[in-house]
């Protein structure tokens, strides 16, 4: 519907995940009437995510080192590894400061509808983590979903002979929600890991 | 909550309009597991737009030529112009096959909590394009809202001592909505404007 670079700019923004094609025209029409130094910015922060930008190469978490500030850092528990699926579950779990141990992003979970098998994922990479004998927990905080879980199981399993202790986090009810919202399983979830209260 | 590059991109892309942080976090990782030649286009999208694309120099709309290709088309009825608010108006505009004249971009409309007065906009371009007689009809077809009323009322009394016809599209109820779901203006709107029906 647009001349050259506006569409061409319009069909890009369209590619991207959540963005339609009215928020993609909105988006190219406030660029448009923007300052050039505030477009060549962001499309500076683009190149720049794809040059400087790479995996950790112990936890696969994303960094600009070789090694993440995670795990450059020596007062974070060795002895302990959180197993994400992605660097944002990573992100998520250091927003809540209850966690001082280390991690490993698999990048993705197992899912064969979309084709992706434990060996696409950073599982050996893991194991040769654990064969150290440094750890003693691993925590399987992958998303707690079909995926999550097939993922979580498939690495409980491979890691059993290893005797290292695996745990998941607890599903439950969201702090802050309506009990009466809240979807069967995961009522049902919440019964099934109920704690005694002390008073 | 990322290292330098990541997060610089996150903030980047969650200035633009109707991208929340959660939204530019999705983005930014979606673009770091993209293939690096993706992610060049859309960084070259960005820059092409500041330096191809300008405004027509008749009737305001973007344009890569110094005029834009409607207000190059000879075809086009030079006796009537739609005055819109922005350039996206005229694609909307073109969409519907309606409309064979010419159009003027206004860049915006008047809204004094926004600081925008009938001088920022290209409202003397527009006088200048009246001056020579051609034009017979002027179509206001700014937004059927505050700002975009009180611009055509402002337009319609400028262009009055030039003795061009003005109209307004009509406001109703829209096609394939439910009656019982207009708001009371609308619904008011549509009834003074009914028409008689032929059988």
């Amino acid at each position: 519907m647009y001349e050259g670079a506006v569409q061409n700019l319009v069909d890009e923004l369209g590619r991207l995940p959540g963005v339609g094609p009215k928020s993609a025209q909105r988006i190219a029409f406030h660029l448009l009437s923007a300052e050039e130094a505030d477009v060549k910015r962001l499309a500076n922060a683009l190149v720049e995510i794809k040059e400087r930008v790479r995996f950790c190469s112990v936890c696969g978490n994303v960094s600009e080192e070789s090694e993440c500030a995670i795990c450059r850092d020596e007062r974070r528990d060795g002895s302990v590894i959180c197993v994400v699926e992605e660097s944002k579950d990573v992100v998520a779990i250091e927003r809540t400061r209850e966690f001082r141990g280390r991690y490993h992003v698999l990048g993705g979970s197992i899912s064969p509808i979309e084709g992706v098998g434990p060996d696409d994922l950073r599982v050996k990479e893991l194991m040769s983590r654990l064969s150290d004998g440094e750890v003693t927990e691993l925590i399987l905080a992958t998303d707690p979903n079909l995926e999550g879980e097939a993922t979580a199981t498939y690495i409980a399993r491979t890691v059993k002979p290893m005797g290292v202790k695996v745990t998941r986090p607890a599903s439950g009810l969201p702090v802050g929600g309506d009990l009466e919202y809240a979807d069967e399983v995961t009522l049902g979830r919440a019964f099934e890991g109920r704690r005694s209260v002390e008073f």
